[in-house]
């Protein structure tokens, strides 16, 4: 045990100190001038350096030999000794001098993009990813022998720890066999109906946030432990005791921002209820991004775009507004909520469609890290996998691979996540609904108690005591798969 | 020169954390919601005790050794090693243990003080403050050693490098001789004319902030730069890229908030002017907290107190609030600020006055250090001395020896550098008008440039170039004295 408790205090700093790096990053969006950006970069990397440099220090080496040679009775303690050991093998794969490089390079990158992508203009920024891209297949081909897997599994367990790609493929191609012919027949069906008509604006601001903080706090986000404020692209940051979301106000159009509070709520309840015996521990945080993403869209998607929210919430929205009329009865909300549409933005994508944006992304990716795939042919990549999988011509890089911040920000390995998420999310929902009937009559009464208490016990509270596939196992009774997803766009859509 | 460039490296690296760690500070005070306070003393704590083991690693005595051996040419470089060595010896005075030590003694006491400062509960504190101080005793024993000083200096070189009490004993006690008979002076002059006219509010928020933020901007505060925040004390923090002041609003007194935000923009503009090429280095950090203070006051009191601030600033206050009349002419605004009282707070307190506040926190905090007070009989000597200095009973504690934070958090020997500030802004802003004529014409206009420009060239732009001492002897021609604060008493209040 000597071991393990001597990491368990310097797992803790380390946490901390990353901890500090997610506060500077939510600063970074929300509230920094723009004259700061340069000394943010540097405090960044200055932590995320040191934060390297106590993860690599030989001591660490040794105590997790030695705890391991002797392992903790507690099966929690246990736990955080394995996380400790797979946070251990990424940090020690890559050296010093490549966090670093890395770090301004995606600094760099990112900051091209922003200028680059108004103007569509892949040209300026294609020299910047592509050093991006250097440098993360070099950070791949280093975790891979680490780790003991392919170079795309080894950034993908970044961000889904054991995650595969046997696995990924087929769900994936699983959907890509049964989305086309599904997204047809909601169409042909929703053709078939008169439009809903038209939520008329403008909606202030002023009268927005009240109703986005009213059912923030009616879904259990408490305002002492956690901020809503705004951001140019919505997020979830902060720590588990205050945890931040952001969101964008448009005044056409409130549900654009409305779901996108509900969204980044569904986040904020997974890091709040983060088991609170474990802070600043690796088994403590949250079980990898397509868990994250599950409790977002279960929040979003599952739970908040049912019949059953729209009859807690349509008086609330019509209060909000000081509105009235047939437009605003619940059949007719509940209308614009499972409106569905091919288009070309991922982030203003309905369920339906999101996941051919994820599919593409997925494939580009992994061709790019496996050396398939080079930056310049990129935007050809893009455009002809968009008319394959949604039949859509992409205009100009703006509306196609130059709309997401993530490779210019290094994060190869992400996307297949927001996917998995969503499969995550039906078959946590429909195994909560089957475990407590109270669970959809509460949604109606606006009641989320029944709701987030299931979510707590089997998913929040466990934090990362178990692996992603034994978590949803042990909460649903089966693998993750494509059943429940489903199920639950054919009951949703063609019901 | 070897030593020195790694030097370089190594202090970038500790000064970026230290930055990190302001804004968690500044977002504390100004965002953090309060179940997020926990966390937040976790992650400070780590930075500090970071920054504390990069500074006293082995290699960093190696690395000055080796630079001092073989100093670098250029004069910047060279006092950057001064500064270098200086902020070494601060750091390896103390141990880890009793840096970790005191963070947390402060952080609890801290928190205890917030609650018994408004009950005026003395001995709810005691404790706490105890053992602050006896921490703050070993720390200062330490460091005494180290810099071959009194305890107390050792402690007051933290905040004014170089600062001696023989010095300030001078001055001080010059002061004490001189400001009790000129403060009868002022205040029989003052009740033998008819009170100034009050200035009706309520003065709206909304009305107050656009106010403030214009007289920041024709100051020269770059919104690019900085910001402006509410916080229940107002500060100046941020780093000089991204400055942040904050400020609070009273809805019956707009010149309260309005003064405050000047001061914390005499901060903030010297913060944005330190040397831009010196940024993470400690030759480019402010010359200490005396010269710190001297900024704020010079802006706040020395120039935005003068009759030719008003001249500029009185028709925006009036068109800011759409009121007009005899309240609001130049004269009777100017009535208003220059109105001097005796009075228990030490923040409210006028420029007359505020000396004695001050004499009185040096004195004691000195004979605390010195073992010659303890806590227990604290509030009898704080009441004692302010009945010598001013003339007033303390009737509670809360309006006594509980209303400053400094002591409960740790922070001996800071006091003395408001009123060294004080004597240093007279000094400076004398000099800057005998070296240009256009600056009180200046502000007369509302143009702060040739002001600032002074500043900049003669304090701002020098960082931590030159000792204090030098620098004020430079700048106006002679040692800091009490020549200058003395003649511009008696010139705004008996001229």
């Amino acid at each position: 045990m000597r071991g393990y408790s001597g990491l368990e205090v310097i797992f803790r700093r380390i946490a901390a100190v990353d901890e500090a790096a997610r506060l500077l990053h939510w600063d970074m969006s929300v509230m920094m001038p723009p004259g700061g950006a340069a000394a943010r970069s540097e405090q960044l990397a200055a932590l995320k350096v040191i934060a390297h440099e106590q993860m690599t220090a030989p001591v660490v080496r040794d105590l997790l030999d030695a705890a391991e040679a002797d392992p903790p009775a507690d099966p929690w303690a246990a736990a955080n000794l394995r996380e400790m050991r797979r946070q251990w093998r990424h940090a020690v794969a890559v050296d010093g001098a490549l966090v670093e490089a890395l770090s301004k390079a995606c600094a760099t990158c990112e900051m091209v993009w922003r200028a680059a992508r108004p103007e569509s203009d892949f040209a300026a920024i294609a020299p910047s990813l592509a050093e991006v891209l250097r440098l993360v297949r070099e950070q791949a081909a280093a975790k891979a022998v680490a780790l003991g897997t392919s170079r795309y599994e080894a950034l993908l367990d970044q961000y889904e720890p054991h995650g595969s790609t046997r696995h990924i493929d087929a769900l994936f191609d699983d959907l890509a066999g049964f989305l086309p012919g599904f997204l047809e027949k909601v169409l042909a069906r929703q053709e078939a109906a008169p439009a809903p008509m038209e939520l008329e604006g403008p909606f202030p601001t002023e009268a927005q946030r009240p109703l986005a903080v009213t059912l923030m706090q009616r879904l259990g986000f408490d305002f002492d432990h956690g901020r809503l404020d705004v951001s140019l692209h919505p997020f979830c940051s902060g720590v588990p005791d205050d945890v931040r979301i952001t969101t964008r106000y448009d005044e056409a159009d409130f549900l654009q921002a409305l779901m996108g509070v509900l969204h980044e709520t569904g986040h904020a309840l997974y890091e709040r209820g983060l088991p609170a015996a474990w802070r600043l521990q690796p088994v403590g945080e949250a079980r990898g991004m397509a868990m994250h993403e599950s409790q977002s869209l279960l929040v979003e998607m599952q739970a908040c775009r049912s019949r059953e929210f729209v009859t807690f919430a349509a008086p609330l929205m019509r209060d909000a507004f000081a509105v009235d009329g047939a437009a605003w009865s619940e059949e007719n909300l509940y209308r614009h909520y499972i409106r569905v549409e091919r288009g070309f933005i991922r982030v203003d994508a309905d369920e339906v469609t999101y996941p051919a944006h994820i599919i593409l992304r997925y494939r580009l990716e992994r061709a790019m890290i496996e050396g398939l795939l080079e930056v310049p042919d990129l935007p050809a990549a893009w455009n002809e996998g968009m008319e394959e999988l949604l039949g859509l011509r992409v205009p100009d890089d703006r509306h196609g691979c130059l709309q997401d911040i993530h490779w210019y920000d290094g994060a190869f390995g992400y996307f297949p996540t927001y996917t998995l998420g969503a499969l995550t999310a039906a078959q946590l929902f429909a195994a909560a609904n089957r475990a407590d009937g109270d669970i959809r009559p509460g949604i109606a009464r606006g009641d989320f108690a029944p709701l987030l208490g299931w979510l707590r016990e089997n998913v929040h509270g466990l934090g990362s005591m178990l692996p992603a596939d034994t978590l949803i196992a042990g909460a649903t009774g089966k693998p993750l798969g494509t059943d429940a997803f489903k199920a639950h766009l054919q009951a949703r859509y063609l019901g």
